[in-house]
């Protein structure tokens, strides 16, 4: 018989993960700064593409509903698991929703235990900003200085972060096709020190920018860029489109450009390439960086980084938020472990509760 | 500019999420009493199953590595999508870690929210036994009140305890390789009421028992049962055989029985069914429950539930939790969801909270 357990019995170090609120990520992204946060981030995704054929791949898994999409994003090294879950639910913003939420989760792939859970929403936007500004750095021209950006949602002010934290980019144009969203936007970026300009159209906003960054929300084929809309020279950054029927741009810009990919299975299915046919010569980012393709090779080629978001960047985002914790403690600890003294007793665990 | 923030703001309740820590799991379970949660869950996998064609279905995602595999496991109907995050690592018992851990969410397929986060090791060895006795109403022997169990680790209790809440097994038959698991389960089924027979080899197990039930976990091609010994009428109860490379049955037992399922594209990637032809005839689980297919014909039969868990499995675990919780408030509320003033506006939410 088990010992008579007048005091329920406390779980031990084992059972408890730590647990990144809503709350202690803002702590944590406030206490490192913003843009220390997005190079500091940059550096481990860049660390991660450096290493990407040691990775075990797959493209997300989508559950796709009339109103949006719920995804999981697995990726693992020999060291860690980590996945992320994440929606896209564009008509959530009108009902006061965010249309993105997401949290993750690291673990080790030696026991399988979780080793951090996190809120993504942020560290989503956060990663997804740094990946966009680390492709610039290989993809953009050296000298630009002015990004456009399409669609002034809630991704916006971190790409704009990102691009000063990484590129030096500081002037920036702004347009969407609700101006209160741009509003917001320009007010957050003034604050934070940017030339702003507030368009009043996206071919007035596209006027001298060396970088156009496109981040629209709606599920649909949408053309945000038309074609006589893009010079040479130009660096595209689109991220908004990311699944299945929603794209920005039109196909005929694609069809001049040299476009950059992280994972193409994944990239076909979700990214602006879903509008070409299977085999369109694509590069792969992280060859890029590797050194084993090119990246811009001249002032006259467009450059596009098809961006959908894969799974090592928030691989590599949890990584960070994990190290970081060390010496910036912001995490409570969440009892998700069952730990009986005996593994092979959960029953007896259970029975000693009562 | 901001209204300046003298305090930080609270979240407002969009952005909290009710979780059921492994404590709350077993306040849950134990002010329910085991027996009934058995037998309520198993009536939500039963109402699940009948409606099987509803759901969106996959092949669990696996991340396997030398010493065990990470999984995830969604499956959605038009109301709720939910995921399970599973380990298997037979190695952890030796090293004081449980062999699986889990722990899942569950989501509104309307905004992708999740409305639930949940433990669940204990709920996966609950809805585990659950679904096995579940099985057997349909394909054991009618008057069947004596069960072998080959393999007395943790899941061990859960299932005994199922098919008794079920049905009416009380006499049971226990060995395993390591007699301190059969000492185990023997202390813990007979202090629940059980007739229990501490069996020194599989064979003496096996002796008498209508429905035998094998629940091991070494990852390999194991032969826990051999064909010599069993005998006409039987109900198998496979469990343990459920990843690429793990079976317990000889190949012989299943060429004599009639193979019962629940999601083939996933059993035969990890079921006993591995070791047959990929058109070998198996016959799914949820189509006998719907009364399209049959269950046990006749007294001489052998039926074989090579059971490997499926998704659906957990989002009636989880859908059961959730409704349980609105009687049983044991969770607490985390802050797992950013939620801004304006949705658009997650960069200023961050600012503010500095």
């Amino acid at each position: 018989m088990p010992p008579a357990a007048a005091t329920r019995p406390a779980p031990s170090d084992l059972a408890f993960v730590p647990f990144v609120s809503v709350d202690n990520m803002m702590r944590l992204v406030n206490a490192i700064g913003v843009e220390p946060f997005l190079r500091e981030l940059a550096a481990y995704i860049h660390a991660d593409f450096l290493r990407w054929p040691e990775f075990d791949k797959t493209p997300r898994v989508a559950s796709h509903s009339r109103d949006g999409v719920i995804e999981l994003m697995p990726a693992a090294d020999a060291r860690h698991y980590g996945f992320k879950y994440v929606n896209g639910h564009p008509k959530n913003m009108r009902e006061g929703y965010q249309t993105v939420t997401a949290f993750g989760v690291l673990s080790s792939v030696a026991n399988g235990y979780p080793v951090l859970l996190s809120e993504m929403t942020l560290l989503t936007a956060l990663r997804t900003a740094a990946t966009s500004a680390l492709a610039a750095q290989f993809l953009a021209p050296r000298d630009a200085d002015v990004m456009a950006m399409i669609g002034n949602g809630a991704q916006c002010e971190f790409q704009a972060l990102a691009f000063r934290a990484i590129n030096g980019v500081n002037r920036l144009r702004l347009y969407d096709i609700d101006p209160n969203a741009t509003a917001k936007a320009v007010r957050n970026l003034t604050a934070q020190g940017f030339d702003v300009v507030h368009c009043l159209s996206a071919e007035a906003a596209v006027e001298g920018a060396q970088i156009i960054t496109t981040c629209t929300a709606d599920k649909q084929y949408a053309t945000i860029l038309t074609d006589n809309m893009v010079g040479s020279g130009v660096h595209l950054n689109a991220i908004g489109g990311d699944c299945p029927g929603k794209t920005e741009l039109h196909r005929d810009i694609l069809l001049r450009s040299d476009i950059f990919v992280e994972y193409p299975p994944q990239t076909r299915i979700e990214g602006e390439l879903q509008q070409l046919p299977k085999d369109h010569p694509v590069t792969e980012l992280w060859s890029v960086m590797a050194g084993t393709a090119k990246g811009r090779r001249d002032g006259k080629q467009i450059t596009l980084f098809d961006s959908v978001g894969f799974a090592i960047e928030d691989f590599s985002a949890l990584r960070f938020v994990r190290d970081m914790l060390e010496t910036h403690p912001h995490f409570d600890r969440l009892d998700l472990l069952a730990d009986p003294d005996d593994p092979r007793d959960l029953f007896g665990m259970l029975i000693r509760a009562r």
